[in-house]
């Protein structure tokens, strides 16, 4: 679990502070930042940089993948004699993901895409602080990174891949679109969903579990009488929650589909477990039915029909991705799984998104 | 907060896993473990004991004292010399304390009481590892070890204090004396009443004690088809999460008078809490009724009088005790909290007591 997490609006004020006992002689801190703060010039200026820190913007259009933590890990590399004081992510999941591939990548030899699996990273990360600036993802709590590989889209799941250090400041998720709001919130609310109705379940994460599908619920259905404040700082401990969840135990149907969307259509985690979600009233009934009703109150336009154009091949790579998540549909059916998803109830369900 | 945890029926098994990795040559793993396992050769011997690995079996009849911590430490360092690889605390509240406080002062000078308050701890505690046996106080999780001293009862608060390693494993609260239970239980779900009516409280500890609170109505109050391996489960999570709410919050009205109770009396923490919070009807109403009923149902027999015999100057030292606990004052009340909170008003609750 991350050892250090400070949370509160402004606490990103504290960043120095907390930066300053992990300053190593002339190794820089850098800094991945979502590059749609890069003209937000408020923002970067509290931003304390000395020496040789290191500011990197780095676009979030696209799910980070392991050719992109092996090109950022070389430029550090090739730029700097000693290895970071430290790696510091602010974005989304997309920077958060890529911020903690890259610090376990600093002190691991080869490509990231040697260590997507379960617990093949030997040595302990650069020191890593993870910064969300939007809410839902669960990644600056969990102990995955989800790259996409030159083979697949898979985790590098390891006791070294969590933060050392998080700053849970709601102030920083103001100004994000609103599609985006409700596409990452969701991410959490089906994350719960999923974890709560699969076979793997446990107290731990019922109980994790249970707190952030209800945050999601007055968040997303039920109170109207919330601020834009009060919203925006339980949204973040939604997803805190949410993470912490599926971190002992795992998510289910919808994330399995999702990363087939991705992999081939390269669709973002958050909208491509709601086109998912949104088909799965067979397996998460209730759910499916609140989320629809979620979705409708607040005006959100679900994308339909993306997979109508798609190819044999592609809709074969879909399938295989998918069906290649063993422990997501064991979580979801248990082990007599493939008695149940099969390459052609797949195949239905993808050409109804 | 606590960097590594396992939960689950039987995973105690795992600790002899878990604790090679931090073994240094010649320096011993100590256990604490409360003396009611004394006698149970059946647990006792699935601790695993290697070279000069040494059992303490301490007695938790009496709340955890510096000068306790301060002879353990001594005696500990007059047989071994090498440092420790590790101290496992295994017990409730008070073994788990006396862990987090030996640890710390096995590498830092002087005395425990020295460093009773906040952020006084300047050096890394030696590795220590946390397994409740008995759930509620959240010991297991919290940044503090609450102490009686020489001239106060107070926490060592402070970085340091957290275990690096917790086991939760809801097998090991089998065979708990049924009040026990209860009394331990309620210190949880009093822990939450106060956070969540507190003035310090945010959407971090807000989301924490709610589950607590939730989980604690659902053992105590509301399920009767709960299992008992359910219940007790639950009851390990609601200790976590209430842990985790006070982490980043306060307690109040009823740890302040509970703590002059244990300074004067020695009334232990849990049955403390539940003399003092049957009191407190005009503070936290709806919830004292609830924990009435809960003392009902569960037909416990909460302490009277306790306070009739007191001399003048007992009472002076019980009621200055409490007035000193500023920061659970004005969690409850606000910077204003002397306005409402005077001797004579803490004299009148005491007598009812």
């Amino acid at each position: 679990m991350v050892p250090k997490v400070v949370f509160g609006e402004g606490c990103f004020d504290q960043l120095t502070t907390i930066l300053s006992s992990h300053k190593k002689d002339k190794a820089p801190f850098i800094y991945l930042i979502d590059d749609v703060f890069e003209t937000n010039t408020e923002f970067i200026d509290k931003i304390n940089l000395r020496f040789n820190d290191k500011l990197i913007f780095v676009s979030a259009a696209e799910e980070p993948k392991t050719s992109q933590v092996d090109e950022l890990v070389k430029d550090i590399r090739s730029e700097f004699t000693n290895l970071p004081s430290g790696i510091i992510g602010i974005g989304g999941g997309t920077l958060l993901d890529l911020a903690k591939a890259v610090s376990i990548m600093l002190t691991n030899k080869g490509s990231a895409a040697d260590y997507q699996g379960w617990d093949l990273v030997k040595k302990k990360a650069v020191y890593h602080v993870g910064i969300p600036t939007i809410s839902g993802t669960g990644a600056e709590v969990s102990r995955t990174t989800v790259l996409t590989g030159p083979v697949r889209k898979l985790g590098i799941n390891s006791d070294f891949t969590p933060f050392d250090q998080v700053i849970l400041d709601p102030e920083l998720t103001q100004g994000v679109p609103k599609n985006q709001w409700f596409y990452t919130g969701m991410d959490c609310f089906i994350h719960c969903v999923e974890s709560l109705n699969g076979t793997f379940l446990n107290a731990f994460s019922q109980s994790y579990g249970e707190k952030a599908y209800d945050l999601c619920m007055e968040i997303f259905l039920k109170e109207d009488s919330l601020s834009d404040a009060e919203s925006r700082a339980k949204l973040m401990m939604a997803s805190w929650h949410g993470g912490m969840s599926i971190a002992y135990s795992q998510v289910g149907v919808a994330h399995a589909m999702s990363y087939g969307l991705g992999y081939v259509l390269g669709t973002k985690h958050g909208i491509g477990n709601c086109i998912v979600f949104n088909q799965l009233e067979e397996y998460y009934g209730e759910d499916v039915v609140l989320f629809k009703k979620m979705v409708e109150k607040h005006g959100i336009e679900i994308p339909q029909g993306v997979c109508a154009n798609l190819t044999d091949e592609q809709m074969e790579i879909m399938i295989n991705v998918a069906m290649g998540m063993v422990p997501l549909w064991e979580n979801a059916f248990g082990e007599e799984w493939q008695s149940i998803v099969t390459p052609e109830k797949l195949k239905e369900l993808y050409l109804k998104m």
